[in-house]
């Protein structure tokens, strides 16, 4: 008799690609930039996504957002003021975003109107690197407070990032920080990564993240 | 042909709960009260099992301590300074503890020489509070750089913890958190909770862990 093998995490990893292409592909048909906002909880995600929406309006570009949460709106509540679209995902549970979640995101935004997509993953260092959900550019928010080893400790995580914001610099005179310890155990994971420098509260080089945002839009 | 049914996930968490309640009679067999220390990256955990195993050395309490990352060495280091046993569990990869990974570490500490043994966890504020791993008390590290909302966007860490150190208290000129919005949102969650205002930087508190645990050692 045959002998069935089911190999439970490969079968989801693969199916989660298959729809992270999927997802990649409605993006790249609207010409929309895509960016998964990752990093630990309380690092800043959200509020560097408030100055940031606002700053693109300001310039002219508008903007979707997708907020993953376990629970709770407190996120979408909170981006959409700035008015744009907003939507809200709840997890129930679940430690990180999965690319079918994400595109039942994509297909409740207006498309055709905006540039830019920016996803709030879970707030979590470790599961939402294990999951595709086909974006353009995978964004690691450090918070200072969180020490400087943090690179090498969840190295997954810093590994697939492109960018690294070094969120929280208006605490830096309360805070023992060294920013070049930092960048030093980041170079132990990755190589050529983009680092930002910024304070999602005062809003300072939040325009070095648009700036780079601008230059990436399709 | 009868059909074989594979409930993956609870058959895991099945086995787990199995080893959990092995090491839960192990410790109690050695009169060791035991602690699991969560909370998110770079929250201060380590900082305050700093703080606190200098604190029961002094009052002639011994422990020992079973560091978890996902990688690296560095709490470990930093613990062992303290002149306690400290066994390293590096989980590869993995998000959480499981029991199977804390029954090593435990057979691996001097068991009929300690009263108290520190189990800190991975980094993260969602799996960890999914995998018993058989202790007496459950304890959550929140820093005040985190923002006060997390209590609802984490529930079930919140909910299985019996002690939560709202840590940093050192930052609070310089960052907004009022403490009564942040156990107004615990409530929701959980009620009977113990909350300790404490600093791992400076020690502020501290004594008021200790006296805790003293006061729960078998």
């Amino acid at each position: 008799m045959e002998i069935k093998r089911i190999v439970v995490k490969e079968n989801l990893f693969a199916k989660n690609d298959e729809i992270a292409e999927e997802n990649r592909n409605i993006l790249k048909k609207h010409k929309i930039f895509s960016l998964n906002i990752m990093g630990g909880p309380g690092a800043g995600k959200t509020s560097i996504l408030e100055k940031t929406v606002a700053g693109l309006k300001n310039r002219g570009i508008s903007c979707g957002v997708i907020e993953g949460d376990i629970a709770g709106m407190f996120d979408s509540e909170r981006i959409s003021v700035f008015g744009v679209p907003v939507i809200q995902i709840n997890t129930g549970g679940a430690c990180h975003l999965e690319a079918m979640m994400v595109k039942k995101g994509i297909e409740n935004l207006p498309l055709d109107e905006i540039k830019v997509v920016f996803i709030e993953n879970v707030g979590n260092l470790v599961c939402p690197a294990e999951f595709k959900i086909g974006v353009d550019c995978n964004v690691t928010v450090a918070s200072i407070t969180e020490g400087e080893e943090k690179p090498v400790k969840y190295p997954l995580m810093y590994s697939i990032s492109d960018v690294v914001l070094v969120n929280k610099i208006d605490l830096i005179s309360a805070v023992e920080f060294d920013i070049n310890r930092f960048t030093a155990f980041l170079d132990e994971i990755k190589k050529d990564i983009k680092i930002i420098p910024v304070s999602g509260k005062t809003g300072k080089n939040i325009d070095d993240f648009i700036q780079y945002i601008v230059e990436r839009i399709l």
